[in-house]
């Protein structure tokens, strides 16, 4: 048994490392050998039909071209807008996403989109940023510091007083769609008070800030008068007056008198407030619910559906007792109060957990978690008018996951690549260059790495391998995609700092203080 | 001193995992600490001037937006079309190459193009491509398989006989501008022979083929009638038109009777060959022959200036005996010489060595040979202009290559991240999910991960880390990035199949048998 299975590897070894492969030249002595000439026996090539005619992709170009040509600029004013939010979907994910729902000639529903451009996410402290300085980018125009929300680079992360100072709050593309008489809202698979919707509607110098037990720890004194993320999104300016709030993070709005996993330390239902401050508010805390409520008698509608962020899909789907809505459901019934407003509105809506499940080297449940990002968006854009809404996708930052290897059309996209590592053991064609899947992968006794194929399991919650051992994956630095369509989405090409993009949204619909289309 | 590492360790150890820091408020218990909680204290954070107001934000999305608004789209004829092929050049390069030539506030150059689109690099046989197969894609406008050039997918990697049947050949964009009266042209790093540059004049089965011996090699009898990729440059219906060929890799020209270091076996010397076609015809082997080549005497120029690849930027600046141009300079001589012509030009200018130092983990050169390419591109458009030529600037696939962990700006792109790993040790902000750096940053003896810190060094050479032990870093197969600046420039925005790229590229210089903007 010993024996064979090192003949297998010495086997392997020899046809990695060019040894003498019938019919192979010998390799170049002088340079090391590029990957492209390893040849793979293991091919288990698809080939899509007509793939090998040139007809096929002739005419394919050809109609992509006469598609181009027939767009017509819309320079219309745009009446609506909704920011879609992929958090932490960096192309890499993209790629793979499509793979995983079909394969590599797909498309997601917004690579539809007839401009893209890229956005270049660094923040004013970090070359690689987070959520929390990129939302106040690519929602209130400006960059900030990381681990701050709605304020400017004056205020750094953690500072009470800077905060405490109005003349550093800056505010988001939502509150000037509603100075403008545009309606507002926001969905989210996350906490409502997470750092990409809080960008919103919230000025904190610290994204930890969402209940008052958080920011009064850190801030002693001096949190009087500070207003902590969650009475912010009830009782502040730009929260107080949104029509729509879906998501997860009930928790940060109770005191355990109220609700037993309350955060809060006030005494304070920020719910039964929400409840209170008008007739028509509406709350719900399930699918059910959400799903009946009936828009036309509901002026604003507040939707908690989990204690923290809301599950993973995959994990809604295998409840029998689920009752949390889609990331499609949710976008849906916003659409539907939104649309009662004879001014438009301004939406926002984030796709949460790509970001939360790459940080944890899951990248099964990351690209599930795109495949339903990109259903909301196809709802969004069937239930809308393309002459008067604009709809802009884009990502907050990227992350470090790499789609590798050379894995023949066709196969496992969550499988090995076809050639061995130097080790003679397969290596995965998805990985991440920090994680906590590190140990995982790496046998201490025996000193060497384990064979990753026998870690593969139909455990959506498998973790991916990774370079550098990290509790939690990084994000990746590189320029995210933009994605547009509508009224002046020929405006989104080209390469621009992320906080160009609020401004570019506000020119289209003639909101905002600087340059409109209406001028 | 041991017991002063391990305090330190211990300490660093602590803030890392989130233990009890002063001030910070308790982890949340239900969920792994995000990383963007985690505070760093060695921020050596440098803030642009302004970046800290709203004013610095805002002043630029607003110029940002008017230059967008003056933009008036070009529906000119494409006189000339210049395409730049970064080889192996994915986003997360470009992100670090801003750092490394100034700051990530930086652009390259082509950056600044007015339109950006994303192309879909998946090849007819593999998820994740090689350059021979996006070299037939983005050239010919077809895809093909794995290793294969300038032939439709009817052709397997190697196929001799597959290869001999004229039916399964297709043509480069080259060839469609020369059929229209145009003339075309080639520059590289690389071999001229290589995949990239052979997709303007090639049919071959195995992108290995580049001279007689490793034909005859892999085909036997069969190589009989079948030209190797070196001949078909010289004496083949497209590359014996071109009117410049400039790059490395003369050992696929000469008998070693003529050149030592030749690599062909059949006496047969291409260079003499391509001199002794027409009068006009000129042959330069150094930097300072090319630059002092008189364009107006010379009609057909043919420049190889090293064996193999020509040396890398870095290793050219540190060679006192130098005699290789730049890519910058081989660019200029090229548009000279094309310039010329009357009806216009095709020009091909590859930026080949992004994409070796990368598979060697090579980041600091890789990053240096991408500036060099963002160079030749600045001087393109200088010298053209931009109512007559069309510049796109693609790569035909990207790499495993991350930008990760929250370096602060300022810092220095090749050192580490600003966190520690859950083993107490640095991590790099750079790094590679595969390749030979594997064995570099892990000791066997102590069965642990080698701190890389204590690896960097100011060789350029150094390698970067990586998941899993290849010989050779692999590809990736997210979507590269095309940026267009000129006549239809704006055709190359959205979503699409990298094949498209040269119909694109016909149809704006009508020329090929497709729909063109003269019809």
């Amino acid at each position: 048994m010993w024996t064979l299975r090192l003949l297998t590897v010495l086997l392997l070894a020899a046809c990695v490392l060019g040894g003498a492969v019938p019919g192979k030249p010998p390799v170049d002595e002088e340079e090391h050998m590029h990957p492209d000439l390893q040849r793979n026996t293991r091919t288990r090539a698809r080939i899509i039909e007509g793939e090998d005619t040139q007809d096929y992709w002739l005419s394919a170009s050809k109609a992509h071209i006469l598609e181009k040509l027939s767009y017509v600029r819309n320079e219309k004013r745009a009446k609506n807008i909704i920011l879609f939010l992929g958090d932490g979907m960096g192309l890499a994910t993209l790629a793979a996403a499509r793979s995983y729902i079909g394969g590599e000639e797909q498309k997601l529903s917004f690579e539809e989109f007839p401009y893209t451009g890229l956005s270049k996410t660094y923040c004013v402290d970090k070359i690689v940023p987070d959520s929390a300085s990129t939302s106040t980018s690519y929602l209130c125009g400006v960059k900030a510091n990381y681990g701050t929300i709605g304020v400017n680079a004056h205020v750094k992360r953690g500072d009470c007083q800077a905060m405490a100072d109005t003349n550093n709050h800056v505010f988001s593309v939502g509150k000037w769609a509603m100075d403008a008489g545009k309606a507002a809202g926001l969905v989210t698979t996350t906490r409502v008070t997470h750092a990409s919707p809080a960008g919103v509607y919230a000025h904190t110098a610290d994204r930890e800030w969402e209940n008052n037990a958080v920011l009064e720890e850190a801030c002693g004194d001096l949190a009087e008068g500070l207003d902590d993320i969650a009475v912010q999104l009830i009782h502040g300016e730009v929260g107080g007056k949104l029509k729509v709030i879906l998501g997860g993070g009930k928790r940060s709005f109770y005191d355990p008198e109220f609700y037993e996993k309350g955060r809060r330390t006030d005494g304070r239902n920020l719910v039964a407030e929400f409840e209170a401050l008008a007739e028509g508010n509406t709350f719900v805390k399930t699918q059910k619910k959400l799903l009946k409520v009936n828009v036309t008698e509901t002026d604003r509608l507040l939707g908690l559906f989990s204690k923290s962020h809301m599950h993973y899909h995959v994990e809604q789907l295998a409840d029998p007792e689920n009752n949390e809505p889609t990331l499609e459901e949710m976008t849906e019934k916003a659409i539907e109060m939104l649309q009662k407003e004879e001014n438009g509105y301004f939406l926002f809506v984030e796709g949460g957990k790509i970001d939360i499940s790459h940080h944890d080297t899951m990248a099964r449940i990351a690209l599930d978690e795109t495949a339903e990002f990109s259903k909301a968006i196809k709802r969004a854009r069937e239930l809308t008018n393309l002459e008067d809404t604009l709809i802009v996708v884009t990502s907050d930052h990227s992350h470090t996951f790499s789609v590798g290897g050379y894995q023949a059309r066709g196969s496992d996209i969550f499988g090995e690549a076809e050639s061995l590592g130097t080790d003679g053991k397969p290596y995965l064609t998805l990985s991440y260059a920090n994680g906590k899947s590190f140990d995982q992968y790496y046998d201490t006794e025996a000193h060497e790495r384990i064979d990753p194929t026998s870690l593969l399991s139909e455990d959506t919650a498998q973790l991916f391998p990774a370079t550098a051992p990290l509790e939690s994956e990084t994000h990746g630095g590189e320029d995210v995609g933009v994605f547009a369509s509508g009224p002046w989405a020929h405006l989104f090409t080209g390469v621009y700092e992320q906080n160009t993009i609020p401004h570019m949204l506000a020119f289209a619909a003639c909101v905002g203080d600087g340059k409109t289309a209406c001028d």
